[in-house]
């Protein structure tokens, strides 16, 4: 039989015989600077690396890196961000703890600022233009941290300049239906302010609702009911509970869409095409300032407010670091945290970055001493500019889309690791549940005497699972964080994962001093997280999620828990829509086909896995399936299912507007179609949503089937 | 080191230090029936088995069955077309000559049939309405193959039904060009009846154009001079020549864009989302209908044309045949051509299909007894309803988007396999060019006594390459046949290769009786190929082609010959539109570095397969540059690159109608700026068209470079 054929004359028939191991010496990617030991291509996932790696993470070192990280303010851009970029680098390439190699690639993206030399100004002014009254510019000083020129001011990025001055109204959460209401009311809205809360609604979204009833300028206030369980004394807040002081104001990106504004699906070089400033869609249509709840309880009558922002181009880092795989370079696990914070944002983002730091040290080191190797490419991601609206890591989605796309097994996002220290909670898509769930079993709960992380998680959050039966619940990913990008636009898994509060305990809307000038080291210290357990149970956590995606030979994304997905989404469209579709001649029938027939196909495909694994494979063989598991994902995007939807192209996690619980372009067209005639376009965009869907699961099951199937 | 892990316990240190080869028995794909001999994952191309393949390969086999397929007409979703779907299915199930597994899947697609009760008509009527002269409604009965019922009368697919009248005016090729000049002369366009010839635009623009112009009806004949070089009495024509008889005509779909009509960028089943066949756009917006010479030439004055052409939901089928690949089976080569013909065929497609089938046979016999089975997976395709816009081909790859972009190394298409006996003639995409050379250099060319293909075919089509001096140049693919929805809508390396003229001795637009009743068997047997041995040529030429890229350990695909098309779209860029450019402050600069960065890691990319190439290699190493290669033409699509165009997301192959050959997208919007004032919107989209160039060449090159560099 001419066909077995050799390239080399060295094969003895043993050799042929031998079981299916290689010595790889070409897997070993030229540059890797480590020593490179041996390498096997069946190189597995190594438990006694993994409980190294667990023990060594380090409470006290997190608490370290938090300590420098949020000891100067370090808004995005700003040099003291850009000092952060190069400790990240410095430290990405130590020779004792450092990775493979690390770079900071910069892109010019536009960011607004409030004016140094016109504060903004919201005051309240009598008949003949009096002042009366005079909002702070800046909080209170009340740990000598609030004080310094690094210190921005409260203010509502990307809301225009103006000074607009009319009689004030309260507009709720700043909702279409809270202004309705007023409407309702008799209330007469136009060349008034609108006095608004944070919660309910985008920031954003409260000017797009108030212009469009002639609002002139809106105020967005934190009421304590929302984040301070009510309390709002100086005796009960901040520097003597976690809680948010009067004076505190919540900043924050008022940009509707993420990604630099100029240069949507382009990366923000200097020579990419820029569209006009002036005409850019997305920012809020009129003057907005955020002020503190001290304030807005003496808001009365006439108010003027004076915005001053301004819109500058500007450098804004990213910093990343490789550990190059073993066996296959050419498969990357992603894990980032965005670097730039409002104020000082010891929480957000510094307690992702600590562990994210001590994470890259206690590998590197492994690394380093030529302990261990991944069997895939690790990449360390610090993003910049995630507070104006994720725009760092979206700009690195956009310049490396096809790479990225074919390469990503998935992108772990460990933004604030801690919010409280309750318990783990974690979003993600459904092939990440059962990796997160094998490393939160195998982790103690901090403070819980032989409970697992898991076992505590199960407490807090849980669902009913068909497949499974009691499990924690994971919760699905919006566009809070970094994720956005590598999930709704390049569609790879992805996750991302925190400790937390216990809900009986507060209410707040999230931890009190969240984007204020509050959100110090001290704060994390004495009451987010006092001995950093928390953070080191999510840096093990997220560590082991890594490293067993990393290292091990099959990948542990169980597809199969889409089909759970699919299947509920599937139920709420046939109990909350189905009537109302086939009054209108429209069947589900296709749909629950392409949803069994996911079913089925992943059930085979687990078994496959399952027959397989009880051997000792082939690695060309495992590779295959591997491909099968990480492509999954990409099987869902549709980049023309929702034209108007910047990004969105995932037609399972799009944004849902519509009531019903069930697969978002089918719930926004149905909800869009609901009051219109038989026959119109509206009810046709239901049908193209429903075949854009089917198309897709039908398209998914079939790249779950056997490869070389027809 | 504990990292050195195995699975099994059965590995000695002997089978450590082993050469690279598995005896991979989780390799054999599960229902392969055939003999599945032990698997070797370094499987490379067999010479022998090659050259065994080239020798089976038979001329009058290929006779026989273009004979058969032929034999009666077989218009898209007739029974006679069903039924060849039938006679491919039955020879790929064949025991001792088929393949793995063979399928007929349907589609329910629009297509257009003149009606039966009430032919269309045209004819000159005097000023009283008499009839004074009627056009042919078929063709001459010249050999007893044109009388039939299921010759399918002349008409242009997809005209609207109408019976518009009015004056002839002669309106040469139907361009917007040709419009305007009538109208420069004063002639008056209103209610007439243009009579257009063949060629210079796509057969629905003439009635798009006329429309503009307020003509009411077009007719569309085939000029002599066109096709058969200037001859037009029966004496000259067949079936005395393989020329155009006088009452031939060529049918055609006049469908502005391909795919079926009423379901874009959605698979066409039944359950489908469809749109309103009344306002579906790229119909001709005017009764039209093709005539033949003999007719062309009476036509005077008022003219009455009556199209009674109907819209049919009709079921069309592909047939899909698989052969597993023994070591890649989730690799795929495909491998196709179209079946339904307007009558009989018998050169457009029947003479690819006669290929097709001939090299099924070939491949399939050494299959079932066991000798061989390739390294990745091969897909044969018989598409239906191509003549009627690429339906079957299109539908196929709305259906299965995500696993044929994730998996297709490549596209191979022999539609009308002999045009005429002088040379090969291939079109494709560069990394296709060094393949097709290789087979080209190793088969006779036929009647030419130890030349071989390729030296025949740089006498033919030659250019001047900088890399390697004088070659034969491939073509581009535009969207002829069935690689289109490959190339421009999935990012497939795509190729169409075919027996075609010596110019020297025709000028003929195609072979005369394209589209029209004559093209029969006995015009290819007596005219086009006598004896077949282009036909085998073609069958060795694609066959080589379709093993070598199945077969290779390394894929023969050479992507640093894209560097050189790059260079030159540069170029031009830089002669023609340069000053224009820099006059609206536009730099070539980022597109030079990016064709630049592309250039020096394919060039780096080569190298390192040199050097892998030389040694022994480990398979999973060379899986990874694979990928490399195989996905490199997916870098190049951008879907909201060209939002109207539909399906094509090419940024290099999409259409040019701007003059300068150059990247389309840059030369259509230069070429719609160019008289725009500057700061126009049409100025932003020359920016616009730059900055997806430079990123998807930036992001190209990306994936080209060392799979850990960062």
């Amino acid at each position: 039989m001419q066909w077995v054929k050799v390239l080399g004359g060295l094969v003895g028939a043993s050799a042929l015989l031998g079981l299916g191991i290689i010595l790889g010496r070409f897997a070993i990617p030229k540059g890797a600077d480590a020593p490179a030991p041996g390498v096997s291509v069946s190189q597995d996932l190594d438990l006694e690396i993994l409980e190294t790696v667990m023990k060594q993470l380090d409470a006290s070192k997190i608490r370290e890196n938090l300590r420098e990280l949020s000891r100067e303010p370090h808004l995005a851009s700003s040099p003291r961000d850009e000092a952060l970029a190069q400790l990240l680098l410095h430290r990405w390439r130590d020779p004792e703890s450092g990775l493979d190699a690390a770079e900071a690639p910069t892109y010019e993206v536009l960011l607004s600022f409030p004016s140094r030399e016109r504060p903004n100004r919201v005051a309240v002014v009598g008949p003949t233009g009096t002042i009366l009254f005079s909002c702070r510019q800046s909080e209170q000083n009340l740990t000598g941290e609030q004080g310094g020129p690094d210190v921005v001011p409260p203010y509502a990025a990307y809301a225009p300049p103006g000074t607009p001055q009319g009689l004030l109204v309260y507009a709720n959460r700043g909702t279409e239906e809270d202004f309705m209401e007023l409407q309702t009311q008799g209330i007469r809205l136009e060349g008034t302010i609108a006095l608004t809360r944070y919660g309910g609604t985008g920031r954003g979204a409260k000017a797009v609702n108030a212009a469009k009833h002639g609002v002139a300028g809106v105020l967005v206030y934190t009421d304590p009911a929302d984040i301070n369980d009510g309390h709002s004394s100086a005796s009960q807040t901040f520097p003597n509970s976690w809680r948010l002081p009067p004076s505190g104001v919540e900043r924050g990106s008022y940009y509707e869409y993420f990604g630099d504004p100029l240069t949507p699906y382009l990366p923000a070089n200097p020579s990419s095409f820029r569209l006009n400033p002036d005409t850019v869609p997305g920012f809020p249509p009129i003057p907005t300032q955020p002020i503190g709840f001290e304030d807005a309880k003496i808001l009365l009558c006439q108010v003027n407010v004076s915005v001053h922002n301004r819109l500058e181009l500007r450098n804004s880092s990213n910093v990343l670091g490789i550990i190059r795989g073993a066996v296959e370079p050419d498969r990357y696990v992603l894990y980032g945290n965005h670097r730039d914070s409002w104020v000082h944002g010891a929480v957000d983002p510094s307690s992702g970055t600590a562990v994210l730091l001590e994470l890259s040290r206690v590998l590197g080191t492994l690394l380093k001493k030529g302990t261990w190797r991944p069997r895939r490419s690790i990449v360390f991601a610090s993003w910049g500019a995630e507070e104006f609206g994720l725009i760092g890591s979206t700009e690195f989605t956009e310049e490396f889309f096809s790479k990225l796309q074919e390469r990503t097994v998935a992108y772990i996002n460990v933004d604030i690791s801690v919010f409280a220290n309750a318990t783990l909670r974690a979003q993600g898509t459904p092939p990440v549940q059962s990796v997160i769930f094998s490393a939160a079993k195998q982790i103690p709960a901090p403070g819980l005497d032989g409970l697992s992380i898991y076992d505590n998680w199960i407490r807090y959050f849980n669902r009913s699972s068909t497949a499974y039966g009691l499990v924690p619940s994971l919760g699905s990913l919006g566009a809070g964080s970094d994720y956005a990008p590598f999930i709704h636009f390049l569609g790879i898994s992805s996750m991302d994962i925190a400790y937390t509060y216990d809900r009986s305990k507060t209410s707040a809307r999230i931890y009190p001093t969240y984007h204020t000038a509050f959100d110090t080291f001290g704060y994390v210290d004495k009451f987010v997280d006092p001995g950093f357990s928390s953070h080191q149970a999510v840096a093990r956590t997220a560590g082991s999620v890594l490293l067993r995606l990393s290292d091990s030979l099959f990948l542990p994304l169980n597809v199969s828990d889409y089909g759970e997905t699919l299947r509920n989404f599937l139920q709420a469209a046939q109990r909350d829509l189905g009537v109302l579709l086939e009054q209108h001649s429209i069947s589900l029938g296709p749909l629950v086909t392409a949803v069994e027939k996911f079913e089925g196909a992943a059930a085979a495909l687990g078994q496959h896995v399952s027959a397989l694994q009880k051997d000792t494979p082939d690695p060309l063989q495992v590779r295959m399936l591997n491909d099968q598991l990480m492509l999954l994902e990409r099987t869902f995007l549709n980049p023309r299912a929702f034209p108007e939807e910047r990004y969105y192209s995932h037609v399972l996690w799009a944004p849902r507007t519509g009531s019903v619980a069930t697969f978002p372009g089918l719930a926004n067209a149905c909800s869009r179609a609901m009051n219109t005639s038989l026959g119109s376009a509206a009810w046709a965009e239901v049908q193209r949503q429903l075949s854009i869907l089917v198309v897709a699961l039908e398209g998914a099951a079939a790249t779950l089937r056997p490869v070389a199937d027809l």
